[in-house]
Parts: structure tokens; sequence; C-alpha cells
């Protein structure tokens, strides 16, 4: 046999990583700690120009002194930087493209910088790889997005770099096990530096350096809604979605998007829902972040167990009191983990139920506009049918008994489906219409040159919409026809639903393609803010027993 | 505001288990070390009636003497237990629900045991919870299948129980933060426990017990194919695969099925793919064991990285000696990742490829038998279109560009869609059929009482077939009709194959929906084993330059 092997050497990421560390030795102190005043130049000697650098930075908990600090280094010495992570909030994620420091992207979400992106984008400021979502992205940190250095974020770490993230715990194991195992560099800021841990998260063997940062990393209650804020017309949505969605196929473990629309749900569970007899029989498991409202429902006896992405501020005492529902460590703290709650919520929910602002006549719906790189953060991968699923539940076999399509999918076997609900208004404030003949995300993906329009959800994953004309019940539909058809009837006034035949229409309700509040049996002069367990967020402390401590902000008195 | 909250403990989880832990202290001598003389009374100990229960095992390392112990507890003290694990491999796995300790099972694969639980099944001794994908169920570890008590396996512990779990991590940590974290109780059994560990992979505040077993858990080299087995048939199938989906779509990440199928792709590579000129442009990322066939295309420079499931025996010196290409910890040592390796195979991958027993009309897959309850490991997970993804590679957007469904499913809108291969014979050994009217999957359904057919690969999800006839391009067809007809054009003299209109194939060759080697431009004369970059695994050895040590069942020199 003959051999054409390579003359290489096989651990050239290990010695380029020796080397780096070598670089950086005299910046650290006792065990691997770093002083914050040496960070940018720990940086500048293990930092090199083109690598792949992960910021650590969810929709809540952020390594925000890391980020200021890469701003700080000299681009001379470090550019073209790839970044790859998984949400771009602060100014900082994008201060490092304007500076020079990076170039490329690949990331989740982006929230108040998505304007920003864009301009980049336009002026060559930036390049980007894609928009994912945060699992999708975790997955390619193992395959072709591996981190050279990482820059988290944990609440304590000791000498030796043990870190203990505990409620927020969120990306930090994924990101911290990709990129040291690929020999790579793993850089914490910590608020505190102990000689003794809670618990330990993350083994001090995968991280090279902690830092105590000034200050506490920055962290937002992104999922905290003030129940003062729901309209009636969420709460004539929320009773539709109870009725006609949780008890008609019996959902019981599930997720709520973000947002006023579940949150009025939430809040409905032990009123409405009460009232339906439906307690123990829906909504009894979910992956979810610790909602604020959902705590009037576990007060009263609807839930057995919550998996958390995050956690949620002014929720760790309530949660900490909550053992048997929460997610719960040795230590009395929760931890949460991204990784694994978007695992359960892709394979082992039967509902992702959440808000859009647009729809098309084809059922695709995003929360794109024009001018704006925004993604969308775990939407895609609870808001789709997950065909590798393979276990059975009631409300997952009814949505694939009634499947319109699935002789042309898959013939005479018997599969399920994923319940993928969408709530949106006809006509939001402003009168920006919810249904739109094409999405502002073909708009965005001509400005941004993206290679696919950035649809959050696509119409054959959706299942249901719910406006307050009605639900329609999409996955029900034989054809495209009748499924844009079905879209149309509850459009409203929107362009998509003028061109709606009110014949048409009358036949899929006819059919159940399409239930009107009247066809659901629901009163509608009862749906009104009277029936929220919790009218406001001071409701909520007093429900909780006092164990919530809501953030300033959300505190009236 | 009234409250209705309900008077309860909010706690009673941690008490119960904390009860157990009291019960179990007298077997508990330094730290958290238990001995193995009393196993069975620490089991007896800390499971109650009616637990859920993981054993690890998957498809590579066992907790072996934990399965034994579990085997030996007092009837009358454990019984009505819910396994919840991935594998049963072992008799002690089933032995638990013939001695009446175990009642209902939840898992994702049996391999050897399929035969009894099916058995078990009709006989009223076990009771199915569903078959899972592996990532489904480590999903639904944090829903609604969290273990009360796991038992796992590790390489080594301290007596703190940090673990090391090395080349061999695989399912661990799931199981363990899944357990640990709602109050469950986690014991180890361990080969050596030791001062100083390597490094630690899972921290010891996460586990309760260890145990140093008597002998060193039962592991099996799963993975390995001897080169000498390969057939020229499916040298062939592999030429075509190479040359008519790697090389068409440009196909750079993915994940090969268990096999001689594609153990023969990957010794194709060094030489056939070489000589189309496609190094560098296809399998430059894996996700997969380490399989001692790839080392010829690693040695050759085909391979920038592979993400692990688990380990495989024999092959640690070489993967700890390939550090650029493997995920290698600071001790030198990889560290497999079930639930990472998962999720990059569902998300970050464009192609899935392996072979199947079974395909229907439809298009529909299955390795089941009418009486065994064998289960697919990870291959639903990955043979799926993962509909959450939202990141372009060429390969993906080839594949959505020409999917003859697309206007029905979604639109105008572009979407890529992933690739997804199954290899087949017409006929195998004792000429059993390749392609069925019906597959056994639907009779073992009935036998069973399953709610759904277990079918591994759905007809939806799958884009081509390959056997020696051709291949289908079984996405490009825009009706059921279509799909059948083209399966039906490549079956050759099966009861499916028969049925083909020679017209209609020849057309489906017309529109390259059918191609057959000659269409491909590949010389079948060339097809036979001379191609195989390896003969044998001494040839595998040689190309390692002596760093893969081969179990004893591979050597015959």
């Amino acid at each position: 046999m003959e051999l054409k092997s390579v003359k290489r050497e096989w651990n050239t990421l290990k010695k380029d990583t020796m080397a780096r560390m070598k670089e950086a030795a005299p910046y650290v102190k006792k065990g691997k700690i770093v002083d914050a005043n040496d960070t940018v130049a720990l940086l500048e000697a293990v930092i090199k120009p083109g690598d792949k650098v992960n910021i650590e930075g969810n929709n809540q908990k952020q390594a925000d002194f890391l980020a200021k600090a890469l701003c700080q280094v000299d681009k001379k010495k470090i550019h073209d930087l790839h970044m790859v992570q998984s949400v771009l909030t602060l100014p900082e994620h994008l201060d490092v493209f304007e500076k020079g420091i990076a170039k490329k992207l690949d990331m989740s979400f982006s929230g108040p910088q998505a304007g920003r992106i864009a301009e980049f984008l336009q002026e060559g400021k930036l390049e980007l790889g894609a928009i994912h979502t945060y699992l999708e992205l975790y997955g390619r940190y193992f395959v072709d997005l591996t981190p050279k250095v990482a820059l988290v974020a944990a609440t304590m770490a000791d000498k030796d770099g043990n870190l203990f993230t505990g409620f927020s715990t969120e990306d930090t194991p994924a990101i911290v096990e990709a990129t040291k195992f690929r020999q790579g560099i793993v850089i914490a800021q910590v608020n505190q530096i102990v000689d003794k841990l809670p618990r330990v998260d993350i083994p001090g063997d995968w991280v090279d350096y902690v830092i105590q940062s000034p200050k506490p990393f920055y962290i937002e209650p992104l999922f905290t809604r003030d129940p003062a804020l729901i309209t009636d017309a969420q709460v004539l949505k929320g009773m539709m979605a109870i009725k006609g969605i949780y008890a008609e196929y019996g959902v019981k473990r599930l997720n709520h998007g973000i947002g006023f629309d579940t949150a009025a749900i939430e809040l409905l569970l032990p009123t409405y829902g009460e009232s339906l007899g439906l307690k123990g029989k829906i909504c009894t498991n979910f992956i979810l972040n610790p909602h604020p409202t959902l705590i009037p429902a576990i007060e009263s006896g609807w839930v057995e167990s919550v998996h958390s992405f995050g956690g949620e501020l002014g929720m760790e005492d309530y949660v900490a009191a909550r053992s048997d529902v929460f997610f719960v460590g040795p230590d009395g703290s929760m931890r949460s983990n991204r990784a694994f709650s978007q695992t359960a919520g892709h394979y082992a929910i039967d509902m992702f139920i959440g808000g859009t602002l647009q729809i098309d006549p084809y059922g695709n719906s995003s929360t794109a506009t024009a001018n704006r790189v925004a993604g969308f953060g775990g939407a895609p991968n609870m808001g789709c049918d997950a065909k590798g699923r393979r276990h059975s539940t009631d409300a997952w076999l009814k949505v694939g008994d009634e499947y319109g399509m699935k002789n042309e999918m898959y013939g005479p076997v018997r599969r399920g489906k994923r319940l993928v609900v969408q709530i949106a208004e006809t006509f939001r404030g402003k009168l920006e219409p919810g249904f739109v003949e094409e999405l502002d995300a073909c708009a965005l993906a001509k400005n941004a040159q993206l290679p696919i329009e950035p649809v959050m959800i696509y119409g054959d994953d959706l299942t249901h919409i719910i406006t307050e004309e009605g639900i329609a019940y999409l996955h029900k539909c034989e054809t495209m026809e009748q499924r844009t058809a079905a879209i149309r009837g509850i459009a409203g006034f929107t362009e998509v639903g003028m061109k709606a035949d009110p014949k048409e229409t009358q036949r899929l309700r006819d059919k159940g393609i399409i239930k009107t509040p009247v066809d659901l049996g629901i009163d509608i002069r009862k749906a009104n803010r009277s029936m929220l367990a919790a009218k406001n967020v001071h409701d909520l402390v007093h429900w909780s027993h006092g164990l919530y401590n809501p953030p300033a902000k959300f505190r009236n008195w």
C-alpha cells in the first residue's frame, strides 16, 4: 500500500495557544486571576488577527466589561476578527466593527443594534455570515464556527478558574466547551472572586483567565411584562387560544414566546382556564424563563415543572423557594441552560406560541423590517415542526391526524405534528398591518444582500394563526390555495384580508378551518381585563408571597 | 384581588431526596465514596417504587456494574420503576423488567435486546412509553422524563465526586444535569478513584456517590468496520455517492451513519475523491465518532475537524495525537459529548448519509422488523430536514432550489433543505428485499401496539436514495406520484421495482431525477476493492503511524 499522508504537524492549534498564553503570563496573578486593569493587555496578548471570537451575551446576561475592553485594543495588533456570538445588544458589540477590530459576524439576535448592523453592511464595515437560531449557532460552534477565544461572564469564580454561573448560566457551558476543547482560550469576567463557590457550574480546567470586573455584569429583565399594559383585545385572543387550541388539543408541554399576548394567557389560566375545568389537563410543563406573569398559575397549582433558558431579574428568591417546579441546584439557586432548554423546546414540547409582526398569504411570518438585521433568537427552533421527533403525545398526534397534506408528504403511515401558533393583530398601533402580501423580510434580504429572506416561521410549519377575527387552523388545509384563503379569512381589513372571498371563508368555517370567537362559544363581553389573575406588578408580588422582587422600573408603589 | 393559591409545600422533592440520602449515609465512606460491596444496599436506600431511573449506557460505554446491582435489589422494596435511558444493550437492562423491578420504559435504541422488548410487551412485563431519537430523549429529561436517580459511568473520580469522563463523556453531562438540578440523586461507577483527576468533566457538586467498580465499565467498538469486508458493490455505491452527491452539491459538513457503505466512502476519499480533484471541496467537517476508516482521509489532509458523540476503542492515542482535528482537552484526551454532537448533527451539517434495511414506495425507510423494538438512536435527528435552520451553505441552498414541492409548502420565498441520503441494496443476503410495498414497521406497530409506525426517516425528509441501479433525487419530485415512480425506478427486481414503468423511468432520467452509474459517467469496471485506500485493519494501523490500536477481535496478524 502506498501512503499518501500529508507531512504536517497535528497540534498547531495547541502550540499556537501555548505561545499566546506565554505572552499573557505576565498579567496572571494568583492562580488564573488577572487584574481588571490588565484586561486590554491580556486581550492583546491572546487574540490574533482573523480569530473567531465569542463575546458572551445572550438576551440577558452580558460579558459587558470584556466587550468594552475589546473595543480598546490596538487595531494595528488586532483586526479582522470574526465574531461568532449569539446576541448583539450592547453598543460595544458593534463598535468593534466601527473601529476596524472585527470584520465578520455570525449571530442569532441583535435587538437594539439591528439598525446599525444593516448600516454597517451597506457601508462595507461588516460582513455577515448568517443569522441563526440559538441552538443552531451552538451546533456550529462544534463544526465550523468554533471560537478561538471566548469572553464569558459568570457570577463568581475561585482562583483556579472554577465558575459559578447559577441562575444566569445561559450559554456559558456551550461556549466554553466548544472553545476550550478545540484548543481555544477562555476568559471569564466575574462579579466576585471568592475562596469557595456555592457550587461549580463550569470546571476550572476549562477556563484560562478570570477577571473581577469593576461592576457586576449587565443584565436586563427582558421577560417581565406588566399586567397593567395588557389590553382587552389581548385578553380576547388569550381566551380564544385557551379554548380553541390549548383545550382543543390538550396542550401540556409548551413554550410561550415573549410578549403581552402570552402574558395574558398566563394570567388567564387561574381564572378562565379554571372556569373551563382545564387545570391538570393543559400547561403542566413549561420550557420558559421565569416569567413573573406565570406566578399566579404556579401558585394555583397548574404547573408541574419549568426549565429555563436563562434567569429573570427579580425572580431569584421566588424560583429558589419553588424547587419542586424549577431546576434548582444543591446550593439552592437555579441553573438555567439555554442549550438544554432549546433542545427541550425543539423536541419535548407540544406547542410553541408567540406573537409576530407580519404574516404573508403563504403563512410565512417574520418580525424583520426592511432596514434592521435583527434575527429571531430561539423562535425558529421552537416554531418549526421538529421532524426528528418520534415520541407521541395526544396533542401532537391530533395535529398530525388533521394534517391536510400528509398523503403528499409521507403516505399512509401515521405521524404527528407540533403546534406552532402565531398571535397577530390585523392592525397594530399606527395602523401597521399584521398581514402583508410581501414580508418586509424580502426587502431586507435585498437591502442586506442576504441569500435567503429572514423568515421567522415558515408557512408549512405554522399550524394556527390567532387574530381578533378568529383562529385559522392552517395545518388542516390540503393545498396552498386553501391555506391562503384561510389566512385571508382572518386578516380583517388588511390588504390580505380585503381579498378574502366571503363565501370561501364561510366554507372554511363550515369545515372547521376557520373558527370565530362565536364559533368557539366565547362570550366577547367577558373578554376584558377583569379576567386577569393579576392586574399589575404589585398583584404579582402579592401572589408570590413577597418572594418576587421586581426591578425598580416595574415598581410604581 | 382574591388569591386562590394552593396551600402546599414547594420543596417536597428536595426533602424526599434528603430523607433518602440520610438512609444511605451509613454506606458512605470518605467524601462521597461508597464501597462496591454496599452498592445494592445503597440502591435500596435511595430508590423508591415508581421512580424514574436512568442507567447510563449509550451504544458505547455502559454503567454495567450499576445495571447488575439494580437487578439484585429486593423487589419488595423496589418495583414499578420507570426506566428512562437512551440505550438497552445489556441483558440486565431487560432483566429488571423480568424480575418485576421495573415496569415502564422510555428509550432510544435497544440493539441486541430488541427482541426481548417485543416479547415483554406482549407478555405485559413491560409498558413502553416511546422510542426517541437521542437528543429528543435528552430534551424530555428537562420536561417530563427527568430521572429521580441516575446511575452513570465515568473513567475516574476523586473523593469529592468530581468525574473524569474524557474520551467517553457521551451522555453523562445531559443525564447528570437534568437529574441533579431537579433534586435527584446521581451515582457514578468509576474505573478508578484517584487523588487528582486529569481534568474535571462533571463537577463533584453534581454527583452524590461514587463507587469504584470491580471491573472497568463495559465498552464496545461499535463503529469499527474492517475494510476487508467491504464489497465491490459497496465501492460502486460509494463512487456514485461521491460523484453524484458529495461533488454535485459540494457537501462539506456531514455525518456518516454506521456501516460498511459509509466506511467505503471514507476509504474512497483519498483515492477516487482525489482523482476527481475534490480535496478541500467536500468532507471537511465531520460530526462522527472516531471511525478508524476515516484515518486515511485525515492523514491525506482532507479533514479539518471532527466532533464526536462518543469514543471508539483503540482510537484513543490516534485522536490525542491529532488535536488539530478532534476536540481534545487540556489534559490531552478527547471530550466527546453526544448532546452537542447531535445538536451539531441536526443544525450544522449539510448531509446525513447512512444505510437502511427497507424503503417503501413513499420514501419512508426503516430498520425496524416485525418482532424487534429496536429504535433508531441518532438517525432521525440527523436524517430529517432541520426546519429551524436559518444559515445557508451552498449544498443546503442547492437542494432547496431544486425542491419540487416548495411552492405548495412555503410559496415564493427561498429556503434550503438538508441532504438526507439512504444507501440501500435492492436485495441483501438471503434475498431480503431493500424495497417493500409496506414496511415491517407497520407490522411491528400492530404487534407492539405502538401509536405510530417506527419509521427511521420519512419520505418528505429523504432527498436521495442510492442503490446499485442508480441514484434517485427524490426532493426534485413535484408530487408523491412522481416520487414513487422515482423509487420504483431504482428498486431493481424487488416487488417495488417490478412495478416501475420503463418509459416513466426514462423520463425521470431525462429530468435528472434518476441517474444511473452510466449517467454519472462512472466506469463500473473500476468499481472494485482496489479503489480502497486501506484494504484491511492492518492498513489502517499503518496509515495511523501505529497510533491506532485495534481491539483484539480486529487483529488477525
